[in-house]
């Protein structure tokens, strides 16, 4: 390595951490034309990075952090790609003691919002642009073309955004990038994508389920059936994914694929972040969070060996064989569900968007996500083309259930929807995003909640007072050890 | 107030915080014998509690701190009951300054309980004794006979016990409140009661909801279903509670007064963190997140105008009346989904505090729990009698839905809770809590789950890895980009 020459001022930007993820952004962004400066704590990775790619186009390696933030013309742009947590704690503050006011440090690792908040909060002080930005997309995202939502304040995006969007994925052009918003809003928007991600993912495979032990179809017929949907408004990356893994026969065994693989599902956080981001701002997303805890009720051996093997007795009523046009029209009952029970659980992450973008002030420009999201990510999907639509019709658009084109479509989806979770609580095969899907559309169509009732034993019990519905402002509370139980209106 | 002379070292211990809790607290200690040093920072609520109480018993006022700390016996006991949060660490900070080693310091108030072990830990290095104790049961219960989930040192516990025990709820003479276990194990007990607590709500008000909308009866008649409920396995508190909320007429309108109260759900937190918590800690909790995510859907006026006004046919089959009968069935129907349900709710809030006495080494005994929630606090029923003799048989439960009683009350419930979930997807009337319960006992009963198709999906997308069945240790990867698709072992 000794013949990295210290280059001084000359590369567009810099990327720190040279894992799979960061090789691929930096080779991504040299390979259009920029000029990347790559640094890794361990020199090894720098060196096969520049071995093996280095040809690929302008890479400026540096074997010391000096000489990699000397490397980059000024204002400075270091993105960071390294393990979250410590990793990224520790790069970032060695950076900003080496940058100068008007630099841009960036992390682009999956980062907790509020700490993206704190840190950005941090470095505003010193002058310092900090962008928290997500990158989805995966190892072949970050080489090919990612979907990029960065945070920060605008004057970065002016830096940074050229360079982000010539790199990114492109739909007819559009490129998969935007300004999301200041301080954590970038990190904010992608927890809520892989949000959204764990309940489409949990929504298909209870479909799977549904077909294989309620329709009664085997793997390869599935397989089919999901291939069939990709000309259907479920048109999606997932749906693809899916068909792939269901059609992989397993070569050790001659069994299908899904059949040899452990059914507990692992996971690495974000759905978690995502729900409980969601309880701090009450916003209701039940869908993302069965979704979390169905991965985690599928991995805990303990309660699983223990249920199988009490003697509970199912209670389940025997399904009746299909007849071909029985089994046609339960395929095309779960696919009704499947869509539905999708436009809710996009829903709730994009209320919970909404929310905090009017919480924290960010701002956030709601179709713009949807735009970004159609390539590039895993969530990507021709239904996005809707969400984006429905945002530019009414920006101030309360809920994706409220859009007429998705109202619509959940008027089509919704007799099917009703028949398929029935179906999964009468023959005990569990759909529990489905099902919670469905009660959170019921819930908010209702005309009056047993909230009331709730409200009414909160006063009972803690007089936490309610209110009446002729006098909404209002505060009541029953007098409900008295004799008499006189109401009372509290000031 | 002048006439308050201090009086050293003769209290057997002091109530910090004189609001409705900490009077009411401080009067049951007092009428129990104890003489109670009683302090607040704004001296009105202490004369108030001298004048209106002070003869119930022994009270030792304080203007001052200082006088209040040295009117308590060694060790001194200090009882702090202020609003949790800046409240509580300013209270502490203070008391622990004029403390001794060997003193014991317990917030009694509803506080997160990784604060309480942060506290905990920093007062330990100092020699004091720092107690979070739950206390639930309400102004009522402070009074008369509260449940007590105090934390802490066994050491603590023998000076604070016997106090403790004399003044708590009792079922044939055995009190409501035992030693939880170290540190925060009390606080985190009382933070799931108040988690079990919201999916006892939720559930109650779902059970209401279906006879009203679904089984057509009248206000007045569903009272009468809960009264007579009130002799059966169902038998609570909450159960009462709402019988008399639902037996109430408005006296303004002559309406029943569940129909006069607004429909929004208010909280207070503990079931937020109760969920959260349990994200934290992997353990599935659907029944008390609905339950919370319900109450949050029901205050969103913004979403539920939105999606009322907007042009969603429901999609739900009409419901031919219902014969005497069959009416009568579909009570008894509900009744089963109602204690199936709960029994689900408790096994994820019992499963949560396993998994946390597990992680922090707390010992807890889940057994004692029941025992100490059969009085006194606002879950208070029939059924924790079983809880409590499922753990006396059987210390190491992994689930209470392995329980033999509990598992043939589900065997009788099942066929039930079944009809009635699916009815109410049928009919639109939402029922999330009763229908996430269903599911995450179909989850754990499952032989197979397509989490199995979630791993497939991970590794093809995220090179995540997975399991085999027939190497459930082995690490496998498929290298799904390449042409053949090898699956590769790694280690």
């Amino acid at each position: 390595m000794s013949g990295f020459a210290p280059q001084a001022s000359s590369a567009d930007l810099g990327v720190y951490g040279l894992g799979v993820m960061g090789s691929n952004l930096a080779r991504n962004l040299a390979r259009n034309g920029y000029s990347v400066a790559v640094f890794n704590r361990t020199l090894a990775r720098t060196e096969r990075l520049m071995e093996r790619h280095g040809q690929e186009g302008d890479f400026v390696p540096a074997q010391e952090l000096k000489d990699f933030v000397a490397a980059l013309r000024v204002p400075r742009v270091a993105i960071i790609m390294v393990q979250a947590g410590a990793g990224t704690e520790a790069a970032i503050s060695q950076l900003a003691d080496l940058m100068e006011p008007g630099d841009i440090i960036v992390d682009a690792g999956n980062t907790l919002y509020t700490d993206t908040r704190r840190r950005e909060e941090a470095l505003r002080e010193r002058g310092i642009h900090f962008v928290g930005m997500g990158v989805s997309g995966g190892e072949e995202g970050a080489l090919l073309g990612p979907s990029i939502m960065p945070g920060g304040t605008a004057e970065s995006y002016r830096r940074l955004g050229p360079m982000l969007e010539s790199i990114s994925a492109k739909v007819d052009g559009v490129p998969c990038c935007t300004h999301v918003g200041p301080d954590g809003a970038g990190h904010f928007v992608k927890m809520v994508h892989n949000g959204i991600e764990y309940a489409d993912m949990q929504l298909i495979a209870e479909a799977y389920d549904l077909l294989r032990r309620v329709g009664g179809l085997s793997v390869p017929q599935i397989a089919e059936v999901f291939r069939d949907w990709k000309d259907s408004e479920l048109d999606s990356y997932l749906i693809d994914v899916t068909t792939e893994v269901l059609e992989r026969t397993d070569p050790a065994t001659g069994r299908p694929f899904v059949d040899v693989v452990v059914d507990a599902a692992s996971q690495k956080g974000t759905g978690v972040w995502t729900t409980q981001t969601a309880l701090d701002l009450g916003v209701a997303v039940p869908a993302i969070a069965e979704a979390t805890f169905a991965r985690a009720a599928s991995s805990s051996d303990r309660l699983r060996s223990a249920v199988r093997t009490a003697e509970i007795d199912p209670g389940t009523a025997d399904q009746p064989p299909m007849s071909d046009q029985e089994r046609r029209d339960f395929i095309d009952s779960v696919k009704q569900a499947l869509y539905g029970s999708k436009i809710a659980a996009y829903a709730q992450g994009f209320d919970e968007i909404a929310t905090a973008s009017q919480r924290y002030g960010w701002d956030i420009d709601l179709g713009a996500m949807a735009t970004i999201w159609r390539a590039g990510c895993i969530i990507r999907a021709r239904f996005l083309e809707d969400i984006t639509r429905a945002y530019a019709q009414d920006p101030a658009l309360p809920s994706l259930l409220a859009a007429p084109a998705l109202s619509s479509a959940l008027s089509t989806a919704l007799p099917a929807w009703r028949r398929v979770v029935a179906t999964s609580a009468l023959a005990g095969v569990p759909a529990p995003a489905f099902a919670s899907s469905l009660a959170y559309l019921d819930q908010l169509r209702a005309e009056r909640l047993p909230a009331a009732l709730i409200q009414g034993q909160r006063d009972f019990f803690g007089s936490h007072t309610y209110h009446r519905v002729d006098d909404p402002e209002g505060v009541y509370h029953v007098l409900w050890a008295t004799e008499d139980r006189p109401e009372e209106k509290w000031d």
